[in-house]
């Protein structure tokens, strides 16, 4: 079952070896742990619903509970101090696009907020009810999650839109494609959510964000339903797939769509490199997409994530072994590794291999083979089962993500890893702290960094050391040209920041939109557009 | 200098070759063609402008008359004729966005409606007054065309919007890239018009579409400057790029574009084959794209245009050496002509040369060389020319385009194509009709289809054979799953038939972006929403 105060199934955790431990202990200093609430204490403070009863509706305490937050940093303290804040009044589990129309319009009739819900997997705050004095619903698309239809010739399947990447891929399978979407949080987001908060998956390189997987599909909003027919390219005006797109529950609730799928590919590896600094890495990677070589990904970890995922690996007389060989081979103290992954046909495959070691062999790249990059792959969607294991000693994990040009990757990495870095030295506290690129485009990339500190002495302080680094490091993206989000969306916590990167005209037209769509305001209210925003 | 009634340069044109002819009439019958208006008829006719004076602007009889028409069949008729309709009543020519920005502001002042401007190769009519009680001014960017800055890192560079294709690719070149945007247009066409109409070039499977070049820019709008900063990619909320995309003037002017440009490539060439029958060239290229080889262009022309192209060609030895070699190779009656471009390093085209050959052959494929390539390549911009030499025979040449999912491709084509080889009947005369598909997606490709039919006794009559042509076509592709325009865009001519893709809640979200950003309706009314859709 899943957990209700954290990530991914209950039976499944991740242990911090060892000499991780040693390893934090030395950088940050030894930390212990705060109580966790339980379940029976959170369900006892649930306030009676002020909805009335429909038969698709859910008020009892566990699921409104299950139901308030998503994995946002804040949500875990929240869930784990058990000091949920606001729940909702209620969660809808609809079965088709008709009833999860009719339960839209039942929330109108009955004056309350709407907050769509597909895999709960946020860490933006996007499913979080504010404090409001209108009862609050909540409408989960979870039961929608089936494969409706695939159309062999043009390569489409259509799907429920609660469908969770585990399911969208095996259903795939049996029909003999992939999506190829695999963003972090693959186990529980849902296709629908991945549409409406601009998802991007680990080998985007080779099948695309979300925008370019989205096809059409059905939104059914207040003011009636958005059917978006599938046309492979168009030049008719502005595309309506794209306003949908990061729309974040605010036009509509997505109940179908349609995606561009690929055969399943003949073969896939994943290959690990190891470079002598952060320059030759960084170069190496631009290289590589720049030269077009089609690779499904590229992802370079800096000195820091380099070392530090060496000393969490475990095995530490293997990692010796290799550590010694790459000092040989010229990739000591400050080494960058790098993870390709090569996905096509035979020939395609070998081809791509050969333009790989072509570039990197210009950068000084050592290979290493696929061992290292097998066992990624292998464990690819349980880091997040990784917040809990750190939890459990007392340490806080959070990750922050961008995406700028190459021009400035290096100075905007720079600023937000020492501004990370040096957050907590009022309090005299350190942060470990380390990144990675990982969505390479020939334009630019993705930045990729976390950071590591300990619990304070109650859930408040340690919140609000969160909060001191969030804030301003945020601030400090959006000021140097970079996105307030490449891959995580909008939700509440970064809509304050989201105005520095589209203007006043940029935001007036999301406002436009979200306006027309839902005269009401009454979907997702403080998401995507702060309430500032909305009443300016 | 350029032609003020046609496509392109005075003194370039294009014979058709006898046996070219020969063939027409043998088709079609044999034709006559009309007179052709002089300069000085026309401009004689200009009436007064209704403009105040002012330094930026225009208002000559000759430039109003070269500013008053695209390249649509109907421009050409009106031009043609002498009969334009209605005239700009000045045309701005800005040098500076700052000087856009100004004359904007005084065409509010004075109360004119506003028609930006790019190359005038408009084939939907988005650059013609309608007929209007306000005084009209087009403002034309052709002075701002000149490359403003080039990132060597991020591969960016900047340009005036009003920067014409061949112009933009020699300031690229000099830095050592290329923007690889080669629409039909591209000789005239500019790259602030291609983001407007959301163009797409021959070599899109390489290098996509205008939406995957365009990176940011500059809008200046009646409500104030609309900066679109250069993010590689990002999740923060509906993309403001994609509602400048296909806004066609409605929005503001574009007067800044940057554009993600590529390296110029070590190698290119462009191929010929040849495919027994439509099915088995159409399934191979669905099975090129959807393999994913990296082609940088598929082109593939159904049995009448590759008879068509064969009989135009001229050279009837080489032709019929060439057409006895092909059947002797099982490609006689029927067969179907393939272009390939192949594009990128040595490495990248040697594999995919020989991803090509693999999948041809499994599909009866027999290749050609690269001779008859060679030779497309060079002639590629001159086809709008042709035009002019089928009217002086008395032909009459347009051409109808669209995109669909693959599993419609050929309902969809046969549809077109019927109707409009049937379209005349009732006057007895026939339309001699072919097709190629050109533009290649996983999902679907573009369809266009090109029209050649014998102008009637006078001007009205000949329009009105094409009005029935379009009207009923464009019906039929909206009717049938097919997009209003995969390149082309909207303008007037295809502003009645959008609603049909759109729906009615994603007119309103277009309609509700164009009234944010020009709540007073000034900025080139009837384009991209048709009046009917404006006022309801």
């Amino acid at each position: 079952m899943r957990r209700w105060n954290g990530w991914g199934d209950e039976h499944f955790s991740l242990e911090l070896p060892a000499n991780g431990a040693a390893f934090l202990n030395e950088r940050i200093g030894s930390a212990r742990p705060l109580r966790d609430a339980e379940l029976e204490e959170v369900t006892a403070r649930v306030p009676e619903s002020r909805l009335p009863p429909h038969d698709r509706v859910l008020t009892d305490a566990e699921t409104r509970v299950r139901h308030a937050r998503g994995q946002s940093l804040p949500d875990w303290l929240a869930m784990r101090s058990g000091d949920f804040g606001v729940f909702p009044d209620g969660v809808a589990f609809p079965e088709s696009s008709d009833e999860a129309r009719d339960i839209l319009h039942w929330a109108e009739e009955v004056g309350a907020i709407v907050i769509p819900y597909g895999g709960g997997t946020s860490v933006a705050g996007h499913i979080n009810p504010d404090p409001s004095d209108t009862p609050v619903l909540t409408i989960s698309l979870g039961r929608m999650n089936r494969l409706l239809d695939i159309d062999h010739e043009s390569h489409i399947a259509t799907f429920g839109a609660g469908t969770p990447g585990p399911l969208l891929e095996a259903q795939l399978k049996v029909e003999g494609y992939t999506l190829g979407h695999f963003p972090q949080s693959f186990e529980l987001s849902t296709v629908g959510g991945w549409v409406a908060s601009r998802s991007s998956g680990q080998q985007s390189l080779r099948y695309g964000r979300i925008e370019q997987l989205f096809a059409g599909g059905r939104l059914e909003t207040p003011r009636g339903t958005l059917e978006i027919p599938t046309i492979p390219a168009s030049s008719a005006g502005p595309d309506v797939r794209e306003m949908i797109l990061g729309s974040e529950g605010r036009m509509g609730l997505i109940t179908e769509v349609k995606v561009r799928v690929t055969p399943v590919p003949e073969r896939e590896s994943f290959h690990t490199l190891f470079f002598p600094d952060w320059n030759a890495a960084r170069s190496a990677s631009r290289a590589l997409v720049q030269s077009r070589v089609p690779l499904s990904m590229v992802r370079v970890s800096n000195a820091g994530e380099t070392e530090t995922q060496l000393a969490l690996a475990g095995h530490e007389a293997l990692i010796g072994a290799l550590e010694r060989f790459l000092a040989w081979r010229g990739a000591g103290a400050g080494k960058c590794m790098m993870t390709v992954g090569v996905t096509g046909t035979r020939r395609q495959c070998r081809s791509a291999l050969r333009e790989l070691r072509h570039i990197v062999k210009r950068h000084h790249g050592v290979y290493t083979g696929t061992y290292m990059g097998r066992q990624w792959a292998r464990k690819r969607f349980t880091m997040p089962y990784l917040r809990q294991a750190l939890w459990d000693r007392g340490y806080v994990v959070d990750t922050l993500e961008t995406a700028t040009d190459w021009d400035n990757v290096d100075t905007l990495t720079d600023k937000v890893e020492s501004n990370l870095r040096d957050g907590l030295a009022g309090e005299g506290e350190a942060v470990h702290v380390f990144t990675h690129l990982s969505h390479l485009y020939t334009q630019g990339c993705s930045i990729y960094t976390t950071y590591v500190f300990r619990t304070a002495d109650d859930y408040d302080r340690t919140l609000a050391r969160w909060r001191t680094l969030k804030d301003s490091t945020s601030r400090i993206i959006v000021d140097n040209r970079g996105t307030i989000s490449h891959q995580h969306g909008v939700g509440k916590d970064h809509a304050p920041f989201l105005p520095v990167e589209k203007g006043e005209l940029g935001m007036e037209a999301i406002r436009a939109l979200c306006q027309m769509f839902d005269p009401g305001q009454r979907l997702n209210p403080g998401t995507l557009l702060s309430r500032e925003d909305e009443t300016s």
